[in-house]
């Protein structure tokens, strides 16, 4: 077999053997196949795409090139969740607990922020003393323990994933449905999990900007994995603002904290609901939509989600006294308001620009070695559709460093449109995916 | 600038400017921009194409990458001519001296051949002596002293192409049109000629199999040349069968002898008058096609092509009573004929078969590095359209290796399909590209 056979079977469109595919992505891992064999295939794949039987052996490969994570000590159908990334998204932290206090057992591995899209990890670690990395027999003795752990990659799950999406970056190859797929997909079967729900997000502060594209994503993951024999359903949810009102660390976690409490905000609560119906149901727990909906949100009220997440803190070396005193988390020295210019309704806010802005504060990372602030960020007063007064604030602002304060309050106030029409409000959910409907 | 963003650019379907492929080919050369980013780059050409004035600045661009030689101490429009390789194409050791007979310089640079195809310097050195390694003075100064030198590449010509096609060889991206062509054209452009006679081959012994793509690069490459200022005409020819009738080196140079004699295989005379005609209204010699035609063939029939062609080999070290005695050419050991299996007419005679028996019997490189022999190969007794007794004599094999001879003599003759009905013969010449056609 010829890497250069390969590439040109891709040019012309065909479909490469499991075999195949074997050949070049091992071949490339242990340095047999050079970058640039790597980079003209990726291309061809761009242009010729691939078939879902050759997506998901693609996908099967690249999670079978490091450590395969073993959950089978924790017992009960283990569900995983994944969000592709977007702006004042903290549904892990709510999402995790809530699932967990009704009885199934959430091993979730989580990322770190890059660019204007936050990570799970860093939110975590702004609750003092919470500690993200455990070793994997720990991290399955938690579960077991109290149904529950949230931590960074553990091991070296997916190293081919982690070439081949460096080398995707520097060649413009990227944007590709089938390597996101891929991508994503690899990374969560190695993880272990029997199932997955992942949150497709899209709109102009998400990967993928238009619905189409969101919906062949989606559709792409709902086919590896169940082709992969792992249940999988997809939301394709929006990201043309962002989803709730906190954006930074610190706040991200005081949003999921007043969310557990029932006082969060009603579009990031409805998704939180929405993406742990579809895991109770995969979980098996029942097969009653309204009864799994009926018991997340008895959950909520009688705060037993909230007492997961303070187990979870407890367990994870964290204080969680934050959960009755949020003055506990990281808090920013200077904090300014924006001021709505003009009367009306919000129009959009631009939750790239939203995000970028709390980069700037230091929220955010602009490359893998930026050192982060906990502390800072956007937090918004209002949201699409919600009527405004000149004057009014629009959103509050958390710095440790007043010029960046200066700089970020001039870029967010740029993402708020007002005006004077009552604008149509996007939904949250756009739709689902299901691998009955594929 | 940034590579990935030009990849980017091209995979999108944008022209890159001037600047934009300098600082990719540039970048390239001095080791600055890494093959992984070309080879994305390259297989987004693949896809996406380029601009005429696009490819011309990638031409010029890779021109200049090396030397540019300098012919201008030669007095008179300089013409060179090309041809994308085929079996059994020994036209330039014919249109050279007798283009030159006619008072035309002819400074001329050839390859070496390499798989199934010869190349002119290779035939070459089959004259006892013949050298074709001259310093670039030493050329120009023979080209003014005698109108004509034909010799090996001197000089560094175009390192941006050797690299480029390097790297496509191994990931590809050779079958591009515009990579083709730029690359052709920037070697030709760096070898100084003022016009070009380009004969691009069509058929299943040629690089372009159909006559579709083949007339696309000789658009191209007239589009490049008229766009870099030098008048430029293509000629698509046909490689379905082999040209000529001698096919390996020291056979080539006895057909090109009998052909300057006046004894020529017909459709091998007629594409040299053809090739030389142009040749000639390119240089300005005369406007009028019929007079060119009557020149050639009279320069012929006074021998006067055939003296220019024993001035050149005894200014270049050969012998030239070669032209007088074929038996001073390097004679193989063994000989083999081939006998038609049936009574008919000849359907085809496969030229990629031929030419892999040729390599076979030593006369062709399977790779940079074989050593060739000059006095092996395949003499044709026929072609397509002749008639055929079962037992005719269709082809001699000449061979130095009894074991070769078997193995090729085997192959040859699955070359030949031999029928009843008496098939259309192709023609020698499909049709001509100048620029006004385009």
């Amino acid at each position: 077999m010829h890497a250069v056979d390969l590439i040109r079977k891709k040019r012309d469109g065909q479909r490469l053997s499991r075999s195949e595919l074997e050949f070049l992505i091992t071949g490339y891992v242990r340095g047999e196949i050079p970058d640039y064999q790597m980079a003209a295939w990726n291309m061809a794949v761009y242009f010729k795409g691939m078939e879902p039987e050759e997506i998901t052996d693609l996908t099967l490969i690249m999670a079978q090139s490091g450590d395969m994570l073993d959950l089978s000590a924790i017992q009960g159908t283990k569900v995983d969740k994944h969000s592709t990334g977007g702006v004042g998204d903290t549904t892990t932290l709510i999402v995790a607990p809530l699932v967990a206090s009704l009885g199934i057992p959430v091993a979730k591995m989580s990322g770190r922020g890059l660019g204007h899209t936050g990570g799970t990890v860093d939110k975590l670690e702004s609750i003092p003393g919470f500690k993200v990395t455990l070793s994997p027999e720990e991290f399955v003795q938690q579960v077991n323990a109290i149904g529950l752990s949230l931590v960074g990659q553990t091991g070296q799950l997916a190293p081919a994933d982690k070439l081949l999406y460096a080398l995707r970056d520097v060649t413009a190859t990227v944007e590709s449905i089938p390597l996101i797929a891929s991508s994503i997909m690899s990374k969560k079967i190695a993880a272990g999990a029997d199932g997955f729900v992942l949150d497709v997000k899209v709109g102009s502060g998400a990967f993928m900007k238009s619905e189409e594209d969101a919906i062949a994503l989606a559709r792409t993951m709902v086919q590896i994995g169940t082709l992969a024999k792992r249940q999988t359903v997809a939301l394709v949810t929006d990201m043309n603002q962002p989803l709730g009102r906190g954006i930074g660390n610190a706040l991200e976690v005081k949003e999921a904290i007043l969310t557990l409490r029932g006082e969060g905000p009603q579009r990031l609560t409805e998704l939180c609901i929405e993406l742990s119906v579809e895991m109770l149901l995969l979980a098996g727990v029942t097969n009653d939509r309204s009864e799994a909906r009926k018991r997340l949100e008895q959950s909520l009220v009688e705060k037993k989600a909230l007492r997961k997440f303070s187990e979870l803190i407890a367990a994870q070396g964290g204080d969680p006294r934050v959960l009755e005193d949020l003055s506990l988390l990281p808090q920013a020295r200077y904090t300014r308001d924006i001021h709505a210019p003009s009367t009306g309704y919000v129009q959009s806010v631009d939750p790239m620009v939203i995000g970028v802005s709390a980069m700037e504060l230091g929220a955010g990372r602009e490359n893998k070695d930026t050192i982060i602030d906990l502390a800072v960020g956007v937090e918004l007063q209002t949201e699409v559709g919600g009527p405004v007064r000149a004057g009014e604030v629009l959103a509050t602002l958390y710095a440790n460093d007043e010029k960046k304060l200066e700089q970020a309050s001039v870029r967010a106030l740029k993402a708020f449109q007002i005006g004077e029409a009552r604008p149509v409000v996007p939904p949250t959910i756009y739709r689902k995916i299901t691998a009955k409907e594929l």
